[in-house]
């Protein structure tokens, strides 16, 4: 029997030609993440372990993009923690406001993580560069500990549900996060509980890399362990010139054993909202009804990328934010906070009354810029709508595409663009 | 005996042909100005006045600049208080995110103070007006409740001190920052308490309107009740087409009473450095020794203009920020930031990795966006110094001009912008 592209990325980095699903494994990992909330607690964990450096100190990737730029005394501290240990270690990939971004974005536009890989990250959507056809997830802050000491980590393989997505006809406003956000509405918040999720099929094939990561990005939403999509040639355009270690392309075997397969035809998928207070309360567009909005925030490492930026910008285009309403968009990076400038986005939000953030998490998981009071409603693009996740226990968020956010600035209340005149 | 500019200016607002130092009188206010901070506090006093609604709803000017786009849950709860209101009252210069600036800068450009005014606000750089020939000055929000429901205040007429600057052989370094700098290093910051601060002389009247309002911005610094210029060619071209109520232009009689004067010539002033923890304790830059910083703040009300962003970016371009240091860019309002994105300072900032935020007081006053760690030292064009001002207790914060804090960041040290190769 075949295997999947999971369990072939995975027997290949614990030098086996053969894993199944249940066998645990330990692990060779090609990269190591934290974040400003999560690398403080490993670092501490990995200064009791008693070795001298890291296993790797190219491998090793710390970006504080959570309170940063510091957002008080406490996030300063632990700003400074993770800084100090990058420099005594000499950290490659340390980046530092100016340089930072939002870590799921910044990985693969920097080339850190490429197809085959094994990642693990401290943070829970580390799943998103499954996008390039690597086993990456997220992992706690004491596996990172042991990992930037030893290179390694032990895993359970998982088994593999396979989503397939047919048609061709797919809505002008539809991208990945609408797939994403309607097969976790199909199967629920724990429908792919320890599963990998592998996303496959001709709607695939023509979507997007920036849609792709929106959908690997999410799959932690449903349960999974990890999203993955086998590397094509939109995934080689992406990597080519960019990922500076070999890469391995694996795909599955046509004989590779799921655990369930569920197939969609995306002409069924209309843009789709995550109701409070899962994501999992999906309803299309077309049945959300009368819901009106406080503020939009439009990025994250979800929909951060240029893909997102422009359609928000060609729905707000000559138009104004609501009066009621107020908008912030949170570029992914610097690279893409410059392009996005530079191809007029910035003056199209601009001139419709949007704020436009340095790159920074935010307000995605209630850090700051752009906290919410009580009885406050937001639209989102971000990944989360659990309760209080952006401010105050008694608030609400919606999720959504960049779109649908983009025209319920315009209009108050949470919108289909095509309701935009 | 004559009168100075703020003593006609006072009694013009008190319905009097003369006022002196020393008299109490009852005036009415063009402006009354209130922020994040202060306003909620003002609004729970002006509930309690009882009466239906402010004097002028084209009058009271409510501006949440401070920890928006909010921080966390407590600066949502102020920002929705202020927002709430402005609703009930229908206040007409309500500034929502994606609209706000930092006040100083905002109210201005917006043509919503103008030479001859009596402008009061909860905040203390409010001051910063006088640099178009108005009577500006800080209160507190007692007082901003009271003057939102009468268009009234009390004020004891301060006694003026002039400040007399000549020569015209100014360092191409130089700018207002480093003249009040110099100013405050001279008299101490309790040189000019409740006294007018009228800055004069030829090398006033050559300088820029940015570089007057970052002079008038700092009177406060020196305990100044407020700073003020007679208003000039260069003034009238700063507010023609933008003020948009009447306006009076008041100038000093030749044989009004000072309590002071002070004569300086340019020519003897460096680009100055304030050492902390307080704004007198200036240095000019020569003097300064070597001090490594971690941090680099450019912008605020006091030096975050299109002259500040410009001169920052002359220095930053073709060079990067110093590994070791965070630099981090907030313009005054979204006019500021669009203008300057379209002159192509952002692509400077950017490609020197600096950080560009959105338009917020941000770390200046500790708030957000910014925030020092125990033992960090900063060097800002901000306006105040004191122990902690920028986070930890055990933090430092430098004063200086945009272009020696661009040096500063490509050097990691503080510098001189003639020492960058």
């Amino acid at each position: 029997m075949g295997m999947t592209i999971t369990e072939k990325i995975l027997a290949a980095h614990c030098g086996k030609d053969k894993v199944v699903p249940g066998e645990l494994i330990n692990c060779k990992v090609d990269v190591v993440l934290g974040n400003d909330i999560t690398a403080p607690v490993a670092i501490k964990e990995f200064e009791k372990i008693g070795v001298e450096t890291v296993f790797d100190k190219d491998r090793v990737v710390l970006v504080p993009d959570h309170f940063t730029p510091n957002k008080d005394i406490k996030s300063a501290e632990q700003a400074k923690l993770i800084r100090d240990f990058a420099r005594k270690h000499k950290i490659t990939n340390y980046f530092e406001v100016g340089k930072v971004g939002i870590e799921h974005c910044l990985l693969p536009e920097q080339g850190i993580v490429g197809p085959g890989d094994v990642v693990i990250g401290a943070d829970s959507h580390t799943c998103t560069y499954g996008a390039l056809g690597a086993f990456s997830t997220g992992i706690g802050s004491t596996d990172m500990a042991a990992a930037m000491a030893t290179g390694e980590v032990w895993f359970k393989v998982p088994e593999s549900i396979k989503f397939v997505f047919y048609g061709d006809q797919l809505n002008p406003w539809v991208s990945g996060k609408d797939l994403i956000l309607y097969v976790i509405g199909q199967i629920g918040v724990d429908g792919a509980l320890y599963k990998a999720m592998e996303f496959t099929g001709p709607a695939i094939r023509n979507l997007s890399m920036d849609s792709r990561f929106t959908m690997a990005n999410m799959a932690i939403e449903a349960g999974g362990k990890n999203g993955i999509i086998e590397p094509d040639d939109i995934t080689l355009e992406y990597v080519k010139g960019r990922t500076k270690r070999p890469y391995t392309l694996y795909t599955s075997d046509p004989d590779a054993e799921y655990f369930a397969v569920y197939e969609y035809d995306v002409k069924d998928i209309e843009p789709q909202v995550a109701f409070p207070h899962l994501p999992e309360n999906t309803k299309p567009i077309s049945q959300v009804g009368h819901v009106e909005i406080d503020q939009v925030v439009i990025g994250s490492c979800t929909n951060g990328r240029m893909e997102d930026l422009r359609i928000a910008a060609r729905v707000l285009k000559g138009r104004k934010v609501h009066d009621r309403v107020r908008a912030i968009v949170f570029p992914g990076t610097q690279q893409i906070y410059k392009q996005a400038m530079q191809e007029g986005l910035f003056d199209i939000f601009i001139d419709a009354n949007v704020a436009i953030s340095t790159p920074t998490c935010g307000p995605c998981l209630g850090g700051h810029m752009g906290i919410l009071a009580k009885g406050e409603r937001a639209i989102a693009t971000t990944n989360r709508n659990f309760v209080g996740r952006m401010g105050h226990p008694e608030s609400e968020v919606y999720l959504s595409n960049p779109a649908v956010a983009a025209a319920s600035a315009i209009l108050g209340r949470i919108a289909s663009p095509e309701e935009v005149k």
